[in-house]
C-alpha cells in the first residue's frame, strides 16, 4: 500500500492521526491548533450537515447568524458561564495594523485599542439572549426556535484534529420557550434527534442520558448527551442537549406577557454537535485498511476503477463505464470514475481503501463482454461476482447492507465492551482495558472526584434507557437510585 | 398598514434601512458593525448558497475549511495585500480572560500574551497559499479547484446592514492552475458563473467587466467584477473574480514541477460573493409597500390566507386549505398558510406584501364552493380570478412569469439609466441624479482620481459586452480605446 497506516491496536491514537491525515481529511494549519478541513473531510461534514439540517427544519427550527464577537462584559453576564468559558477565549484587543517602525512588516497600532474588548465566541447563549431581548415582549413570540451553522473558538491547549482544535464548526440551537415543560421537552426532543442522526446515518450506536451537576456545561440546570464508545473502549461525547432554564433570560432580562398579561422570564435550550463528529466516525469503524465510511455519509459511495493497457483499452472502458456508471446514478448513488492513467491498479485499490469508500467494481476489459464484475466491500473486504445487467440494483442493496453491517458491528462491540460492575477493585484494574462501566454511584461530587482521580474515569451520563435499580455505590456503600456509565473519555 | 416604510422616492437611504429592520432580514447587534441576519433574512441566504453551491460544484470546485485566524506575518508577505487590508484588521492579541482584581467581570489576562497576534481574516489568500505550498508539488496535483463559506472580517468605519458590516458572510474561491492561459480562464468563468446567478436568480440584469488598476483587489493583476444598478441609479458591485498571476505562488513559494520536470511557480484566481448580495436584491427591486422577491430566491413563494370568523370556519378552512397546499407544493412550490387567529386578513396582506412573497392567495368561506380564488402578485400587485382546480399550474406559470418580470422591468430602468455621454460638463451635472454613463477615459489613475474627486464618480468597470470604439478622453481630450462605465456607487 502506497500510504502506510500505523497499526490500530498497537497505537490507536497514532493510528488515528496517520488515517486523518492519509486519507486526506484534514491537517494540522499553520495557526496553533486550528485545522484545515481537506476537501474529502469537508465532503463528509457537508453530508453530516445536510442530513442534520433537515432534521432540524423538519422540527420546526429555522437557521439564523449572530455575530462572530461576544463584547466582554456579556459573559460576565452569567455567573456559571464566564467561569466556564473565559480560561479559553481568543480576545480581540484591537482594529487595526500599521507599518512596523523599523520598517519590517506590520504591527498592532497601538492607538486603535477596542474601549471593550471582543471575545471570539466560544459559545453563543450571551450574544443570542441578549438578542432575543428585543424579540420578545409576548407569548404570542414564544417560542423562538433558531438554529445557527458556524465556526466557534475555544483556546485548548492540546489539540487533536476533529476531536479538540482550536476553532471548530459546528451548530448551535437555542430555543426561548414559555414554560418549563415546553423547554424540558425541546431539550429532550433535540437529544433524541441526535441519538437518531448518530444511528441512523453514523452507524453509531449511542447512549442517551444525563450529565452529573460537575459534567454539565456551564450555565445549564441539565444537559442531556448522546455517548459513543470508541474501538480502543473509550467514551466520545457526541452531541449535547442542554436545559437552561431561566439563567440566560434572568442574566440578560428577557421576559414576557403571559395570556394573563403577567410578565414571567423566558425559558430556553441550546444544543449542538460539532466537527468531532467526524472524529467520532473515523474511531468508530475504521481499520488497519484506512477509514470504513457509513454509506449514508460517504462522498463517494462507489468507485469504478477500469483495468487497462494502453490509451485505445481506456477509451473504450471509459464508453463502457460510462454506462454502468450512469445505471447507479439513476438510483441516486454517488459514483467516482478512477481513469487517472499514471496510477497502477493496486495503487487505485489500496487508495480508495484507505478512504473508506463503501463499494468498489473493477472492471477488466474482459468484463466488458458481459462478463460478472468483481464487487468488493469495504467493511468486511469480501467480493461478490455480479452480472453487469443487475448491477445497480445490487449496488444498492449492498450499500444499505453495508451501513446496517456497521452499525451491527459497532453495537456488538460495544455490548461487548460494556460492563456491570459492583466492586471498586475490580473496576480500578478493568478501567485499564476500556470499555462502558455500569457502577452504582451515591450522587456526591466528592465521590465522583475522587473516582476521577484514581481511575482517569468519568461519568459520562445517567443512562435514560435503562431501567432504574437502586443499589450501594461502589465506593461508599452509600445507597443509590440507580447505576451510571463510567469511562475514560475523548 | 401595521408597520410604515418611509417612502423610496423621499428617503432612499432611510427607506432601505426601513425595509431591512421591518421585513425581519436583519438588525443591528450589540457589537458595532456587526448584524444579527434573522431567519427570514437567513432563508434568503440560504437560498443563494444553494444555487452557487451547485453552480460552483457543476464547474468541478470542491468546499474545503481554512482557519479564521491569520498569522500576522502572513499578511505581510504579499505587498499590496497587506497595503489593503492592514488598517481594517480585527487583532487577537491574547487567549485568556481572568477574573477583575477589583472583583468586577473579567479583565484580559496579562499573561495569556500571543507571541504572534494573529488577524481574524479579511479574505484568506495568505493562508491558504501557506496551505497549498504543501499539497502541490507536481503539475499532477493541479489545479486545485476548491471554495470556502466562511465569515470574514473587515473593520469597516461607516457601516450598513448587509452592504457594508464588520462582519459578513460569503464564498471565497482559491484555485490553482499550471498555466496562465488556464488561470485566466478561471478567472473569467467565475465571473460568469456570477453572471449568470445574478441574472436567473436575482433577477438582477448586471454589467460584466474588469477594473481600473485603482479599484482592483489587493494583490491581482487583474479583477473582473458584475456590476449591478439600484433604483436610486447607484451602481453596487456584486461580485468578482480576480487573475492574481504568480503573486500568491512567490509570496508562498508554491512551486511545481512540469512534465518536463522544471519549477515554476503557480497560477491563482480567487473569486468571492457576499451577504451583500441580500442589500443588492433589496435595492434592485422593492418598492414603497415592501420587499419584491424574486421567486427564485423567495423563501416563501406563495402564502395563502384565510379569511374566516370565529373557530369553526377556520377549522373548516385549515382543511381545504390542505388541499390547495399540499397541490401547490406537488409542484415544488413552498406555501405557507397564515392561519393566526388574532391577526386581521388586512394586517397580514400588508404583511406578506413587506416581505414581497411573490403571489398571495386569499380564501374567504365562499370561495370554499368552488368559486374562484382571488389571487394578487406581489411585482405589479394585480390581481386576477382562477379557478380552484387549476391553480398550481397557474401559480407554476406565474412564479415564472413574475420572476422574467421583475428581470425586465429592472433591465429596462438599467437601459432607461444608461447614457453615452462625451461632454466632462454635463457629466458633472448629470451625475447628481444617477445613472450609468458610458465616456471614454485616457487610461491615467490621475484622470480617474481627478473625477472621482469632482464628482464622486468611480470607473465601475471597463465593459466586456460593448464592442470597443476609440475615442478622447471626456476630461484631458488624450486617446481612449474604449468607453468605460462610470458612476456613484454603494
Amino acid at each position: 500500500m502506497a500510504k502506510e497506516v500505523t497499526n490500530r491496536d498497537e497505537n490507536y491514537s497514532l493510528w488515528y492521526n496517520n488515517l486523518v491525515v492519509k486519507a486526506d481529511l484534514a491537517e494540522n494549519s499553520a495557526v496553533r491548533g486550528c485545522m484545515v478541513i481537506k476537501p474529502y473531510g469537508y465532503a463528509i461534514w457537508e453530508k453530516m450537515q445536510a442530513a442534520l439540517d433537515k432534521m432540524f427544519k423538519d422540527t420546526g427550527h429555522v437557521n439564523a447568524y449572530f455575530p462572530l464577537f461576544i463584547p466582554k462584559s456579556f459573559l460576565s453576564k452569567e455567573a456559571e458561564h464566564v467561569e466556564g468559558f473565559a480560561k479559553e477565549c481568543a480576545v480581540v484587543t484591537h482594529h487595526r495594523l500599521m507599518n512596523s517602525p523599523d520598517g519590517k512588516g506590520v504591527v498592532v497600532d497601538p492607538s486603535a485599542k477596542l474601549e471593550e474588548e471582543l471575545v471570539v465566541r466560544p459559545t453563543s447563549e450571551t450574544i443570542i439572549w441578549n438578542t432575543y431581548k428585543n424579540w420578545i415582549t409576548s407569548y404570542r413570540d414564544l417560542p423562538v426556535l433558531c438554529n445557527q451553522w458556524a465556526n466557534v473558538v475555544r483556546w485548548e491547549m492540546r489539540t487533536r484534529l476533529f476531536l479538540r482544535t482550536a476553532e471548530f464548526l459546528w451548530q448551535e440551537g437555542h430555543t426561548a420557550h414559555a414554560t418549563r415543560e415546553e423547554a424540558v421537552e425541546e431539550t429532550e426532543k433535540m437529544v433524541n434527534v441526535y441519538a437518531r442522526f448518530a444511528r441512523e446515518f453514523m452507524a453509531v450506536p449511542v447512549m442517551v442520558g444525563s450529565k452529573t451537576a460537575s459534567e454539565r456545561f456551564a450555565g445549564a440546570i441539565d444537559t442531556l448527551c448522546i455517548e459513543a464508545m470508541m474501538q480502543d473502549g473509550k467514551a466520545l461525547q457526541a452531541g449535547t442537549s442542554h436545559f437552561l432554564g431561566q439563567n440566560f433570560a434572568k442574566a440578560f432580562d428577557v421576559q414576557f406577557a403571559g395570556k394573563d398579561g403577567k410578565l414571567d422570564y423566558v425559558w430556553a435550550t441550546s444544543w449542538g454537535v460539532s466537527t468531532r463528529l467526524i472524529g467520532a466516525l473515523i474511531m468508530a469503524h475504521s481499520d488497519n485498511n484506512g477509514l470504513v465510511l457509513p454509506p449514508k455519509l460517504a462522498p463517494i459511495q462507489v468507485v469504478l476503477v477500469p483495468i487497462f493497457k494502453g490509451e485505445e483499452e481506456l477509451s473504450l472502458m471509459r464508453e463502457h463505464l460510462a454506462g454502468v456508471k450512469a445505471q447507479l446514478e439513476a438510483k441516486g448513488i454517488s459514483v467516482k470514475l478512477d481513469d487517472r492513467d499514471h496510477l497502477r491498479s493496486g495503487f487505485k485499490f489500496a487508495e480508495w481503501e484507505l478512504k473508506g469508500v463503501p463499494v468498489r467494481i473493477a472492471v477488466g476489459p474482459r468484463d466488458m463482454q458481459n462478463k460478472p464484475l468483481e464487487v468488493p466491500r469495504r467493511d468486511t473486504l469480501e467480493k461478490q461476482t455480479v452480472p453487469v445487467e443487475g448491477i445497480a440494483a445490487y449496488v444498492e442493496n449492498l450499500l444499505t447492507e453495508i451501513q446496517q453491517n456497521i452499525y451491527n458491528k459497532a453495537l456488538d462491540f460495544r455490548e461487548k465492551n460494556t460492563f456491570t460492575i459492583d466492586s471498586y477493585e475490580e473496576f480500578k484494574t478493568r478501567i485499564e482495558d476500556g470499555g462502558f462501566f455500569l457502577a452504582h454511584w451515591d450522587g456526591t461530587a466528592e465521590t465522583e472526584a475522587k473516582i476521577k482521580e484514581e481511575t482517569k474515569a468519568t461519568i459520562r451520563c445517567i443512562p435514560n434507557e435503562v431501567t432504574p435499580e437502586p443499589g450501594q455505590c461502589m465506593v461508599t456503600g452509600k445507597p443509590s437510585a440507580q447505576r451510571v456509565i463510567f469511562a475514560r473519555a475523548y
